[in-house]
């Protein structure tokens, strides 16, 4: 295997030279540089992760922070940001945040060793504004996926309107007027789109906006359990719920079938994310398919420098059972 | 900042020298190594991780791989193993097996540049008998958690038979008598032990083992609906089904959804995994909860040479609502 020193011996030149030739630091003369690129050729000489690290003054590492409250909706982008890392010969190392932690020990312990070249943040944690500044004070790249948080680092922008439009149009279609929504805390701005558009939906449907029927949750399935019993005890209870996530749509399917609703009978619920839970549902939830991967694919451009590669991010509308009779056979067939 | 080149300085000597001592490479009188270490503690020198990788011949980094077949067990287990590194004042890479790619080139990959020092497989992974030959080829250290596979590597085993026991002990306890299982796989052995305990609870409880009420699933949510299916079209149907993991469990609760039994009075469902899932369904699905911080601990600890440390591994049964009537109102609030 050949090795820096055998680099170092075939240019005539000390390590020192070398290492400054691969790191690409100032003060080398362009003939001395030369020098060492053609014995770098001639050699084959291949520098492993540490090498590669001190050669291109990166560390072909990108680090993901996981939030310790499960969600699915976190895990799918880290498989995705994974993947991309791959087809960009970079790896990514996952660090979990420690409740008792903070922002700035947890910035400090993923950022003083490994030096990544990039972090990348997702909900919740893109929008925790200590854990960002903690960040921008260390200068490491960020990339934060949906973050409602203004701040450090470049954002990776998700429309939720028209979908959420759509959404509420199709319950409407299926002969439903009595729509409620599970609304995300309202000081986030994810949920505004989301708002913004089951309120025009509803506008155009030529239904009420009713107070009574906006609940907010905090995208647990127990909020959103709590949130679908306090609609269900209404005078006029609603007979549709849009929850904007499915952990607080798949806690309304368990209000509903604890009192004996049927679904989507007496009750329509949607949800929002396609998470393995609301595909072995039954009847399955219908919900938005977010475009995971390109979020990813987003993500790690934009970390990398690459801004001029970045796709468009279209979510998807998922018709299922819960909210069409017709579709409630069709359970899918991906595993959870 | 101090720089490795400041120590060859203070010590006199090469940074070749320097660099063979952070190695503990053989061929340093002692004389040397100790004016070189000298001078790493005069400096207060703190090498970056590509320093500390050269100085211990260690890169400080765990490897998990992890299939792109989702299943919560999976990222449960890489979130433990993250934190279990985080204490040790490592670092978990997550890499994602691409289908397309051979076990050859996944570990080749994987190993490269990085150089971890130690590889963490889980189900289903861990019993992929080429990924293992190439990982042992490569002659990096191995962790397989709950393998059934024999062959190199160290294995973090859990014992299943006490508590697949006590699962069908307590069905049976609730007063049914026609127990099916769905069963792994046959030719895993993790399998057996789930299969061992179900039969002699069955023994215990003087009810008959029958062929026909053994079906066995591939631990996907498809597998266990068709199996369910199967067993629900039997002209003597069970009535109570235990299914070897989760989703298969939430499998067959969508089949018997779908033929509008009641979930436990017609038909009582059990599962193995205590997953998100199982936790967000009406009624709630009772299961089996793996010892995984326990597992991911046990792991990093066999992979860093500390085997001294390993815990004992008890899994335990949770009673919930899909088996027992009277905790059905007991939707537990932990999220989704």
């Amino acid at each position: 295997m050949v090795t820096i020193y055998d680099v170092a011996a075939k240019a005539g030149v000390g390590m020192k030279t070398v290492s400054r030739v691969l790191n690409n630091e100032a003060h080398v003369r362009p003939a001395m540089k030369d020098r060492v690129m053609k014995a770098i050729d001639e050699l084959g000489y291949r520098p492993n992760l540490a090498a590669r690290q001190l050669a291109a003054s990166r560390s072909f590492l990108i680090t993901f922070i996981l939030s310790d409250v499960f969600s699915s909706y976190q895990t799918s982008m880290l498989v995705a940001a994974s993947t991309e890392c791959r087809l960009r010969n970079y790896h990514l190392v996952v660090e979990v945040r420690d409740q008792d932690e903070t922002a700035e020990r947890l910035v400090e312990r993923v950022t003083a060793n490994l030096r990544p070249d990039g972090i990348m943040l997702v909900p919740p944690l893109c929008n925790d504004a200590a854990i960002v500044r903690a960040i921008e004070s260390k200068g490491t790249r960020l990339v934060r996926v949906a973050s409602t948080l203004s701040g450090y680092g470049d954002i990776v922008p998700v429309r939720d309107t028209d979908v959420s439009h759509e959404m509420v149009a199709h319950i409407a279609a299926t002969g439903k007027s009595r729509i409620a929504l599970i609304a995300p805390p309202f000081d986030k701005a994810a949920a505004s789109e989301r708002v913004t558009g089951y309120r025009s939906a509803l506008a155009d449907a030529r239904l009420p906006y009713r107070a009574d029927y906006v609940v907010k949750g905090d995208f647990t399935f127990a909020s959103g359990k709590a949130a679908a019993e306090q609609l269900l005890a209404l005078p006029e209870p609603p007979d549709a719920i849009f929850a904007t996530n499915d952990a607080m749509a798949l806690g309304a399917m368990a209000a509903a079938r604890q009192i004996g609703l049927d679904i989507p009978r007496d009750i329509a619920i949607a949800g929002f994310d396609d998470s393995p839970g609301s595909r072995t549902m039954y009847p399955p939830l219908t919900t938005v398919r977010q475009p995971i991967p390109g979020m990813a694919r987003n993500a790690i451009s934009v970390l990398l420098g690459h801004a001029d590669a970045l796709e468009e991010l279209v979510p998807e509308l998922i018709i299922r059972g819960s909210t069409q009779p017709g579709a409630a056979a069709e359970v899918h067939g991906e595993d959870m």
